[in-house]
């Protein structure tokens, strides 16, 4: 979790509400209960943890330490798929070690969202109910931590991945012959997040190409990636089915989901949005896609 | 008309048969009978005309000219989508005038292959039965000729153009405000090309997402963009029918021939292509897209 300065051609926020755990969990709590297990810092304000609340979402794993909360600073320009990081303080995060409360042990959905993947592991071994696992992860890993990372791909059954990490970690810059570079570390499934090019799906021998949603005014695209993630997981978890059919399904709520957060600014968006509007741009996604 | 030396990551070719006029051609021979206008200068192989003729194409609207062929030579590295240009030698292109010969003047569909502008608003105000009319561009023209380019624009059907063209031409990076701005310009369509992204076509109103093939080997991407819309000419020429929904499936119908070209150096993919493996490519991409 997170505190975020943001700014986009569109203007700029100030210790916005952010992270990826928290994009993650408000994006599943449109389709199910949610624990988040987090760090923040004693200047962490408590309204956030309110409006967790109030969405559903069980904070009992947010741990409170001493010092500041996590803090990103990062700007867009002209190209909005590009987020430029001004500054990133660590401050309560260099020290996380993530501790599973024993009510969230048998959660059977686990994301783990983009940080170091020894600490994906630790966290992932202390939920002994999963039976669906999924991370995330981001370029700094994958330059630093690549045996680790390559280790825990190995241990989940989705990898969400956007597209130039998957072409820096398997070093080319075709993305199918990424995916089933991946696929050979372990997981069942590997989503390649391309922004406003949509998503590719990547399961034994299938592949599912999702739309992006065509948005006339991209404001700020800070935890489209994380609401993607999250919301895949939420309807996985809400359906219980994790055959490829229920992914495509997954990932288009998680395109659907994905595309609402860049329309404004961090989760402003995410806040008012109703399942009504989800399932919405679900039926816009069939006409945007039909052909006779 | 061209002769191409390219070299990409997995081989090279010299001198092979290339332009944009030869690549649309091509692929539209695959629906509908077609004619062909260009220059070539006395160093171009019979073979080639041999080969076009052998397809169907008309070839009586290709001048041989005093000179030399126009060549072009080019270079793929890492990233396949982008082509850097090593040599443009204009030779008899030069001084290309376009005369459509009499026979030809009665064509209903008529695509104008990317060039000069003027030289487009020149070819197309010969073809007197045109009832569907298109063009393509590049960015040169669109830094060099901007205004004629946009008057052209409003004197076609359909615009067929580049993600990375459209953002220059209307000088904003979202593709949707783009679009929109290049609809203002008069044409009915305008067909976005984002290459191994898929394509966008935008009507009024309208907005279709059309997916690329997932493709593991891309050899040569050389002329898929003339093939897409050469493919997508041919379709409405065959069928007849330039609405909506008509446009969609001829999008699709470029996308699967462009995404064969890419298979291999040149034309060499699309002179063994059957109308049955374009069928196939078709199939492939309902299953690649559908989700319940």
């Amino acid at each position: 979790m997170a505190l975020d300065d943001i700014r986009t051609p569109f203007g700029e926020v100030k210790g916005a509400l952010g992270g990826a755990a928290t994009y993650a969990s408000v994006a599943a709590s449109f389709f199910t209960s949610v624990g988040i297990v987090a760090v923040v810092g004693e200047d962490f304000p408590r309204e956030h943890i309110r409006f967790l609340r109030r969405r559903g979402i069980d904070t009992g794993g947010v741990k409170f330490a001493k010092g500041k909360t996590f803090r990103w600073s990062g700007l867009y320009e002209y190209d909005m798929n590009q987020a430029h990081t001004l500054k990133t303080e660590l401050n309560v995060f260099s020290k996380f070690s993530p501790e599973i409360p024993e009510e969230f042990r048998g959660a059977e959905f686990v994301l783990l969202g983009n940080i170091d993947p020894e600490i994906q592991m630790a966290a992932l071994r202390q939920a002994k109910g999963a039976k669906f696992s999924a991370l995330d992860t981001m370029d700094f890993w994958i330059a630093g931590k690549r045996k680790k990372l390559v280790k825990a791909m190995g241990e989940v059954d989705a990898v969400f991945i956007n597209d130039a990490e998957a072409r820096q970690l398997c070093r080319t810059h075709n993305l199918v012959k990424a995916a089933k570079g991946i696929m050979r570390m372990g997981p069942d499934f590997v989503v390649i997040k391309k922004g406003e090019h949509g998503a590719l799906l990547f399961s034994d021998g299938d592949c599912f190409v999702a739309p992006a949603f065509p948005l006339e005014d991209v404001i700020d695209p800070t935890g489209a990636g994380d609401s993607f993630a999250g919301a895949v997981m939420g309807w996985l978890a809400k359906t219980g089915d994790t055959g490829e059919r229920n992914m495509r399904k997954a990932v288009m709520y998680g395109s659907a989901i994905a595309s609402y957060d860049a329309e404004h600014f961090g989760l402003n968006k995410l806040k008012t949005l109703t399942m009504k509007d989800v399932e919405d741009r679900i039926r816009r996604f069939r006409e945007l896609t039909k052909f006779e």
